[in-house]
């Protein structure tokens, strides 16, 4: 049973620009693993290079920016280390690669935690921003799902959008909405 | 579109005992709104004392174990504020009453908040917990749902337990669970 992080990572390419997308770090022990598909350049970045930076954010805009082609967040640099963070991170953890368990889809990139560091107070769970986690989600697999399955999952996601988001959650559920609406009016 | 921020609150008996309950706190411009509903020990102690504490944790149990009958969570004093938080607390606010707008069944305390104060960082957004979140408010209402509505978010929200669920909220699922599967069996 291996808790999943949902995070931002930010690696560095090889020329030490940073790129930044989302993943789910697992904790695994005393590790934190990073674990994705080939291809990505996030793949490519930490075969390349051992330091990188998980930023932890509860913004759902974040997650939804990310599904819907914006990658353009501010980012902060971090002192004595390579890979900045969001800006806009509540807190962030300055990660090194380990070991790595070699696989031809899915290689895993075991990690010890060098850091953390708290920026901003958490201020509670809000059922809006894990509807529109769920719905950005939702919103990388839409070729593999039905319609009545995405219209079902959108419908009971709607209800905690309805009852429970700011501005902010309901400006990032309409970002990710308009990509699911345009698949399915597309197919 | 107001902000709901899942919290746990701790209120004062007019003996100054400490309370705590789960509570949706609502974020409207400069002002935090506590509404519980008639009757409460939260709402009859919000009537004889202004000042209150929230404590925000992504802790499954600590959801789990509210809707449960657990309510001996450990408490850590706050210097110089009257009401103590979880000391599981990822951050707290200290909270107190500005006015109030009276209702029958559901009267609406307005709030400043005086202070915040950060205490562990935020590991990240993970998706079990969010599932756990919503299935301790499922397990409020089941006397008005019917068995084929609960057998059917219970079947959505196990998803997300079984991919990114760690141990702590595993432990969490159960207990609400365990509320739930008494429920569906009796009735």
């Amino acid at each position: 049973m291996p808790l999943i992080h949902e995070c931002v990572v930010t690696t560095l390419t090889p020329e030490g620009r940073p790129h930044i997308a989302p993943l789910g770090l697992i904790e695994e022990g005393d590790h934190w693993i990073a674990a994705p598909f080939r291809p990505s350049t996030t793949l490519f970045n930490l075969e390349h290079g051992r330091k990188f930076t998980a930023s932890f954010t509860d913004d759902a805009r974040v997650f939804a920016g990310l599904v819907t082609g914006t990658r353009s967040f501010p980012l902060t640099d971090i002192d004595g280390w390579p890979a900045p963070r969001l800006s806009c991170a509540l807190a962030h953890a300055e990660l090194e690669i380990d070991h790595v368990e070699a696989d031809e889809l899915r290689p895993r990139f075991f990690c010890r935690v060098r850091h953390m560091e708290s920026h901003r107070p958490f201020l509670g769970m809000n059922r809006a921003r894990s509807a529109v986690l769920e719905a950005a989600i939702l919103a990388t697999r839409l070729g593999r799902l039905s319609h009545e399955k995405i219209e079902n999952e959108l419908a009971y996601l709607t209800i905690a959008i309805e009852k429970t988001a700011g501005s902010a959650e309901r400006e990032a559920w309409d970002m990710v909405m308009e990509k699911i609406r345009a698949h399915l009016a597309s197919a």
